[in-house]
């Protein structure tokens, strides 16, 4: 099968500089990474398409991460003694290591998206955003090992 | 910034058997596409990474809209008299043209996944399955323009 090839359309700024500066035990405490703000800057060329955007609070991002290689079956899960599949864990290692994080919208100016709930390190290329709707709010979830994370505050 | 490339790690089974099989317009309904059901056949050298996956009642499937060359900027939604932003849309013709479903997990049987919530076509190119985990699920949303469309039933 081929491959899918992407350019990105814009990148993340963030508080995080580096990679050693997103703990991700973090995911398992009930604030999680929402009070972390930052920006997603869209390129120029893609202003038009934020058209709209701002009816919506929550934005779903698409991202490269670009610091990994990918290609991994099993990762440890913070906070776990034992390695998991890597599809039942969110690791950046994934065999395609796309990221996927929902933000909230804080306000949009121009190409310049503010945003909070942020867990990306600064650079980080942005491959799509879309709107946050209903069908991606389930009702009742089961969560497996991370069932056990501390119930998360709203957003 | 340069692209970035990933390589199907399986494939949708589908009862859409072509794009014209999906009605957008079932997203503006309250059932949506949550009764459709279908297959995840990840491909044999990917199967271990999907340990422990079935702890989580929902996945995350990102996919390739393989029918669709991507680019827009604009899209008209089910239901509109006017085009919106592309990026307020969930239309299949963002520039970079990768799909995003979240889908109920029913059954894993070694490399096949049967899920229900399906809105892809048969043979769509899977990139990567996620846990939806509980930072996924927002409390309160604002849709914009999708909140006339009407509310979804529970899956």
């Amino acid at each position: 099968m081929k491959n899918f090839c992407y350019k990105p359309i814009g990148i993340v700024h963030s508080p995080f500089r580096s990679r050693e500066d997103i703990d991700p035990e973090r995911n398992t405490r009930s604030r999680g990474f929402l009070n972390i703000t930052g920006e997603l800057e869209i390129f120029k060329k893609y202003e038009k398409g934020l058209n709209d955007i701002s009816g919506f609070s929550h934005l779903i991002v698409l991202f490269a991460f670009h610091q990994s290689p990918g290609g991994r079956l099993f990762s440890k899960p913070p906070g776990e003694r034992s390695v998991k599949g890597i599809f039942a864990t969110r690791s950046p290692h994934h065999p395609n290591s796309i990221g996927l994080t929902v933000v909230k919208l804080l306000k949009r100016d121009a190409n310049i998206i503010r945003v909070s709930g942020l867990d990306m390190v600064e650079g980080t290329p942005v491959l799509d955003i879309k709107p946050y709707t209903r069908k991606d709010r389930k009702g009742s979830i089961r969560t497996g090992y991370m069932a056990k994370w501390k119930k998360l505050g709203r957003s």
